[in-house]
């Protein structure tokens, strides 16, 4: 997708065998991209959150194994690479599955192979993102172009939680590609971006992505949302998810339930973009069986961002000295969901659904 | 209420003939408090919001008409006086109501008498809010101890939304008095204060209440209401209102509706506490009657608060370029409302219920 009218991907390799990504923490109030040498670059990326978005977590792993192939293709050298990649962000499920299909993948080539093979699969594994995206994106401008038939000449409004766009993945990302392929289809479109306290992805990472695109867009407050339903200024809410149970509850950005509650309440259809990847087909109760991961107090009292000198700094909003907890996700039933968008078509949020378009899960 | 262990108010008259106010400017970081010499300084008070709150507003507005009345008491005076008092926050009812109320009875007045007069009617006013607060809260009590014998041995855990506590009135407050009065009769509480952006008035003012209080609590973003609901962690809701129809409609912070729709998903009674001067008997509909104050959109894109070397300043989160919508209030339909507390007592949020205890409205 764009930044500064420039077509530009999360993640590339370099002519000179080396890896640049965007640095997140930067945006959006700096647009930089940082240079990946080599594996220790590549796991301190990924640790220190320069990538983020479970998709782009695996592909980072996958070139950070090229990386060290180059460095170390011996067996030693490629179990020690994987073993220190896994260990930079425990709970990414993409993480773990990058690393293994690429470790699968070089496991039988004699050493001096290694390198090369492992660039190509990265390469292949981020193709393969793109392309889940893409179609994602085509399947949802679909459903979008459903709602712009039945008001002819009006704006769709459709309104998002947190950050499932470009930036989380490699290209298009999952919740943002239909909106984008919407717009590819001269669809009118505004997005109602709610900001997603606490870590703020709404406002500064999907906002920032819907300005590059051009596409017109208002930050709100998540307290926000359900009155905007009321008001009949919500057409679709469209979101991402963590993981998808084979029975179609959503586990997806602290606040995604409130949301649902409130379109339920007021007829607004409610859709979840999630690649087949997504589904947790051993699980059928999300509310019961999804563990929640709970991050740290200061994300709730201190907030990061440009200070007015234009350095970026954190500033505390809280009473001092009182405590704060941090669910990061909560999870949504199936019954408040209108349905899922995913790389293979429109479903359901029901195991007839689901399996219906992945029997082979 | 207590700040560092000592008894305070919002406002208090010194014994010099002056006005005392905590300078809510500076809260949760500093605690100062300001002095109003003159109209001059009440009218700059409450246009700079060092007071906030309906209640303590019209306590202020009335103050300063006994300043006022120090410096000018002839009629062209006072009318001044009341002129400039009335437009430094033109939607504030109680603002009004005061004034009026100050006015009437020092018009018949002789002006070398209106001074005393005007003294006394500001503190009968500030005392009037307390003993109305102080009877939601007895009122509110009972609710809570209902709770808490059927959870013997247990914490009753509440819910509050955005800040209806003694800081916005004179003392004990509305929602957050029931809360206070709970734990003079030794019930065991924890409250989940909701951060209440895009003001931050829960994390700031609401958590630094309870703490000096020596009241357990745990600030959560906006969005963690609905989790902590389908997980058993909340027993009762608990929120303040700044308007409620003759139906039982409550208008109050935005983000209240969503907390109401999670409440009413998970079967967690909803209270509203509001004394009878916030029902508005013309209106029968909020959702569609109640104007909804939409404000600056900076409040989203910018928070204020402590940065690191302890100065007071501003961040911004939000994409720069990226507009954004920011209405104020949002109304919860009488229907996910499990009643309200009042100062004459419990009633349903019904035409029924208000009229039952306010046969007068």
């Amino acid at each position: 997708m764009l930044i500064g009218g420039q077509p530009t991907r999360t993640i590339w390799a370099t002519a000179d065998g080396a890896v640049e990504i965007l640095d997140q923490t930067r945006l959006p109030h700096e647009v930089v991209t940082s240079r990946l040498a080599g594996l220790a670059d590549a796991a301190t990326a990924i640790s220190e959150m320069k990538v983020r978005g479970a998709p782009l977590i695996g592909v980072t792993a996958a070139y950070g194994m090229a990386l060290a192939a180059g460095e170390d293709p011996s067996n030693a050298g490629m179990a020690a690479a994987r073993a220190r990649l896994a260990a930079t962000r425990p709970t990414a499920v993409n993480l773990a599955w990058a690393l293994g299909r690429i470790s699968e993948v070089l496991a039988p080539l004699p050493p001096p192979h290694r390198e090369a093979a492992a660039w190509a699969e990265a390469l292949a594994i981020a193709n393969e993102d793109v392309a889940a995206c893409r179609s994602i994106g085509e399947h949802g401008a679909d459903l979008i172009g459903d709602i712009a038939a039945r008001k002819p000449g009006e704006v769709v409004n459709i309104l998002t939680h947190c950050n499932a766009g470009w930036l989380a993945a490699v290209d298009w990302g999952t919740a943002l590609a239909p909106i984008y392929v919407a717009q590819e289809r001269g669809i009118s479109i505004h997005v109602w971006v709610g900001e997603t306290r606490p870590r703020n992805q709404g406002a500064a990472l999907t906002a920032f992505e819907l300005g590059q695109q051009g596409i017109d867009h208002t930050i709100i407050v998540d307290n926000a949302g359900g009155h905007l339903m009321q008001h009949g200024q919500v057409d679709l809410c469209l979101v991402g998810a963590d993981r998808v149970t084979g029975s179609g509850d959503v586990a997806n950005k602290i606040g995604t339930y409130l949301k649902a509650l409130a379109a339920d309440d007021n007829g607004v259809p409610f859709w979840v973009a999630a690649p087949g990847s997504t589904i947790d087909w051993a699980l059928d109760d999300g509310v019961a069986q999804i563990p929640i991961e709970e991050r740290s107090a200061r994300e709730v009292t201190h907030l990061w961002g440009a200070l007015e000198d234009g350095s970026l700094g954190a500033v505390q909003v809280s009473a001092p000295g009182s405590p704060a907890a941090n669910p990061a996700f909560d999870v949504t039933p199936a019954r408040l969901v209108s349905g899922i968008i995913t790389e293979r078509g429109l479903c359901t949020a029901s195991v007839a659904g689901l399996s219906g378009l992945f029997p082979e899960g």
